[in-house]
């Protein structure tokens, strides 16, 4: 007891929001870190290796088959989401939108690079030589892990600083990599879109950070919208959707599983913008308005949600009533959850996404185990069951019922690696020591960024108008 | 007569703009008949089916041959300009952006749905079990259909409720079906990028469900631009400029005609915007200005223009001429078409798609006949002639004059169905029970939206600032 | 001596910034010239020819193999980049976004035209018939030497006029085609990503340029941005951060070369987020602010440095640390040597060109240089030598070494181009007859667009709203 009391008086000294030398240090050590890593770790795996094409002469195999020409219009697709879709979707507050969007840029260059290397070691850790082998895929994956910090980023939105963010993503990389492994490898349970591996872990983890990060006296003047950061934040929601259905089909299995993953998410994300609507304005009780908010937001939840499932057989019609589902709880989340959970959980969960990430990314769990459970030869034939779950190997005599288990437990796996690691991490980031903004500075850019002035009314040099315009009539 | 008066009288009750009970409805009910059908009618297509797999080993076929390969990333490139492109194409107006950009995501995902369902009872109705199978050309199909009815939302822009929305997409995608079977397959026209199909019906959908929806005591305040959201508005024109050449070709046959598909549009454009322009400056007689509106939306009309005779040999020089004449066209249009419509023939074109998608539409219809009637042994070779204008089955002796007869009767049955079906869909759009906007109230989000306050301008909190600064200095 | 006095004296006579009868013009005559060069001298090549099918079925080969599937999505993702990216990048001046996104667009239509002539010309000539033969790759070549010249606008962005921009990039491509084909052709350097070619090039002759139109008064009123401004310009940062690996690996050679050219500009652009950030920070001597324009700018050198080498066995560490040194490099630029270069050099560099392409570019040859002449079998394997540094033909008995040379040498003719034949544009730039913007209009979007007026406060129609309150309440 003594030792939490002096863990929290140590935390309530007041605040210093100095970060002009924590956070060049962090950036320089850590990215010289990764620099010798790297050196010692890192290769180019057989299909970016120089020798590939020679290979591929021998066996007469086209230049089209490197997985390059599988994975990298996805790849792309991927990218974007994470910097534009992620970054402009957090630009809504009304003066945090160089945050919103340098400090996601900032966060998701460092973690990808940890991730890399974290993932590396777990899954491709070549045995002959002690190196890693990169590949495009790699880079899908490193991108996927970064997508599951920025999920938790949005939870702390504005009430951070940059260097409390870079040691967030650190832990966060480190605790996906080892769960993504657990899940993956030792429960061998299947996670295409990560709605489990990803989306659920960061939610929990990016909400457990913001319970330990609990301010009670915040400044909300700044915690709003302005009309253009509104539009600002519907070019993310636009590229996040339009671009989920590559997401969810990045890392499937070459051919039908990708083409399949494609299209139930794009189904799923269909559907759920109707319920968003819907639900959005019949619950804006008193008038008939929607709040642009659930627009924003909820629309995605169907993306999410179909993410185990997406190259399984969910059949259409299964991914339309995913979809049709996830946009009424993510919709009813933000008009009655946040609220609450603000006020009687201490949870302050500036972009919800308890209703965005985490409610769907469970649904998500849930309907890939249903929908595992339910696989039969009939649908599947024979080769299918092999093919899309993996029973090779060890797991050869495995059984449909049994992998919908698995997912069940891989699931569970993921909320405890969020909720424990969140908590573990929250600790950490509650020292004085980090630089975040006092209470009454929160989603503020002034605090980190040199914010021009306002738009000055600029006197017309009536002179010269005058000219031009004599001259022209 | 007493019917037309009584239909009249009807028409001009007072306007209840309440969409509190009825767009929710519409939204729930539509949303649940698609599960319900899909459940009935839609499955996965052969490529997109678990057993794809399988019979590609039997047959020794690769991976990389699944047609999600080859078009993919276009239907990634055409999802972009449906959502981002024409979404932000709108939201030029000063207080619609949330409108044009959230309308146009509802109304997309709940046609695209409906559109994957009409679509395929006209072309992919599995006989063997009486189900459709889609797969990624489903998706495109379904995109392009959308992209009509987003089209004619162009016309309506700002004046109509969304629940009129919903109902103007019900009909547009159900007469597009019609439309493109008579087309495509009765009449036997070729259309890669649909200038007939899409933008010709389109636009002469939007334009007559205009002509019947007009307002003579329109208030013009808001239907205006200001800085910002003219800038919005170019991200919008770019994202259609640019995947332009991907629409084009997206559902062109494989290899060289995707290939020639992707570089006619390219060119067209190019000369497009060379030509919109010239015809900006020299027609602001009185100064020496340009016009954002014309770079925002002439600058697009070669790709519509170059639609249907994209995949043909239209040789490069015949792209630019066809871009060439489509900016001087378009823009004139802009400047003296769109003021005459709206005085003298009752039609008010809030973005002015008669300019950008009807004219240049019947150019590129015109344009497709005569390149077909003129298509000659000696450039395409007689292969090429069955390859690109799929003189197979019962077409095995056109002749490719003959097919420069069926292009033009395409072009016609086009226009009939927009103006036509405009009309009657128009007619239902006049009663007085969708909650469209009254006069005085278009062009304005706070209708149905709910607007953020305007940029308060927040007082520095003074002592911290200085604090900060001391310790700094 | 006299003569250059004259000269001076011509070109200092009072400006006339009417462009109402030059630009469209120019507009015409050259659009006109391009449909006739077009006629004489462009058609398609073997791969988007209809007869590509026929003979496809000939050699048995698939669809896939045409290069169409292999560049596509990346020539996508570099259009992306010259229109969006390089677009809205300039949209930082806080009245001078339509200039930046309408300028930008105008050129790069036009200039693309004139590369595929240009470089058609050098490059891909059928001596058969005497025509250019144009393909997918020939359309991201156009793309990529049309970015030499908006590099270039970066420099006089806003001080000049769209008839010169026009004269610049008609002279830049020229100049370009000409370097182009000494560097790659003649002197047989790499430069799969343009470092030299493009980067280089396009910066010194930009900033050559800017030198000659030196403005001594200046009015800086309007040099600077507002807060959603800065936003904007994120916008195209970012798509150009996120498909710099496809600008890299466009025209690689397939498989492996195009994969580990990405994977280098991946990791490359990832450290140089870190240094950036941390150079920003820690130059803020007064202050713990980070300057947007930093992360703007900086964060994309990481991609023009490693341009060169990116298809070269760099491995992945190599690209951190390229990615690492040009972060700083760039980010104490800005800060030191903008200010340095418009002071004592009288270069004024609106963009700071200089410190994202110039610099970079430079290092990017230099790394080149060394990676290729420190080459060696063991690495590559004697094939893989052949395939990468492409010691074919008269080149067959080529050494790494030598080709470091090579490389050394293509650096200082991308060099000299730039400067000379920046000086000599400028010089013609200079004449009074260009429609420039006099001093204290410069950066200014009135000049040359009609502005929207600002945003008036349109007082709420009172009656209504209470109507509707009361009937919802």
């Amino acid at each position: 007891m003594g030792c939490i009391q002096s863990f929290r008086q140590c935390c309530d000294q007041p605040k210093n929001t100095n970060v002009r030398i924590s956070l060049p240090a962090v950036c320089f050590v850590w990215q010289l870190a990764m620099i010798i890593l790297f050196g010692f770790f890192i290769r180019y795996n057989a299909e970016s290796d120089v020798h590939w094409k020679q290979e591929n002469k021998n066996i007469s195999r086209s230049d089209i088959e490197n997985d390059f020409y599988f994975r990298y219009p996805s790849f792309q697709d991927v990218h974007v989401m994470i910097f534009v879709g992620f970054g402009f979707l957090m630009t809504f507050l009304k003066r945090y939108s160089f945050g919103a969007v340098g400090f996601n840029l900032l966060i998701a260059a460092f973690g990808l690079q940890w991730a890399l290397l974290m993932q590396g070691w777990f899954h491709s850790l070549d045995p002959m030589d002690g190196k890693i082998k990169i590949g495009v895929e790699s880079m899908i994956n490193a991108d996927f892990c970064v997508a599951s910090c920025l999920i938790a980023y949005g939870a702390v939105l504005g009430k951070v600083s940059p260097v409390q963010l870079m040691v967030m993503t650190l832990f966060g990389v480190t605790l996906y990599a080892v769960e993504e492994y657990i899940i993956l490898n030792l429960i061998h349970a299947r996670d295409a879109g990560g709605s489990m591996v990803i989306h659920t872990f960061g939610a929990y983890y990016g909400l457990s950070i913001s319970w330990m990060l609990y301010r009670p006296n915040l400044d909300k003047r700044l915690n709003g919208s302005v009309y253009h950061s509104d539009v600002f934040a519907m070019i993310g929601t636009l590229f996040l959707w339009m671009f989920w259905p590559s997401f969810n089909s990045a890392i499937s299995y070459h051919g039908d599983g990708q083409h399949r993953a494609a299209i139930n998410t794009y189904l799923s994300l269909a559907a759920t913008v109707l319920t968003t609507v819907a639900i959005s304005m019949l619950t804006n009780i008193c008038w008939c308005w929607f709040c642009l908010v659930h627009i924003q937001n909820s629309t995605l939840a169907g993306g999410v949600a179909v993410g185990t499932a997406a190259e399984f057989m969910l059949m259409p019609y299964g991914s339309l009533i995913v979809g049709f589902c996830c946009g009424i709880i993510s919709t009813l989340g933000y008009i009655y959850l946040t609220p609450f959970m603000e006020k009687y959980l201490k949870i302050q969960d500036t972009c919800g996404i308890h209703n965005l990430h985490a409610m769907p990314g469970v649904i998500g769990g849930i309907v890939g185990a249903i929908t595992a459970a339910a696989a039969s030869e009939g649908v599947y034939g024979k080769e299918g069951l092999k093919t899309v779950f993996d029973f090779t190997g060890k797991w050869e005599n495995m059984l449909p019922t049994q992998q919908g288990g698995h997912q069940a437990a891989g699931l569970c796996v993921a909320l405890c690696f969020g909720i424990g690691g969140g908590i573990l991490v929250g600790c950490v980031l509650r020292l004085p020591i980090w630089g975040d903004a006092p209470d009454d500075h929160c989603f503020d850019d002034e605090l980190y960024w040199e914010v021009p002035e306002d738009e000055e009314s600029i006197p017309p040099i009536l002179e010269y108008d005058n000219h031009i315009r004599n001259q022209a009539g």
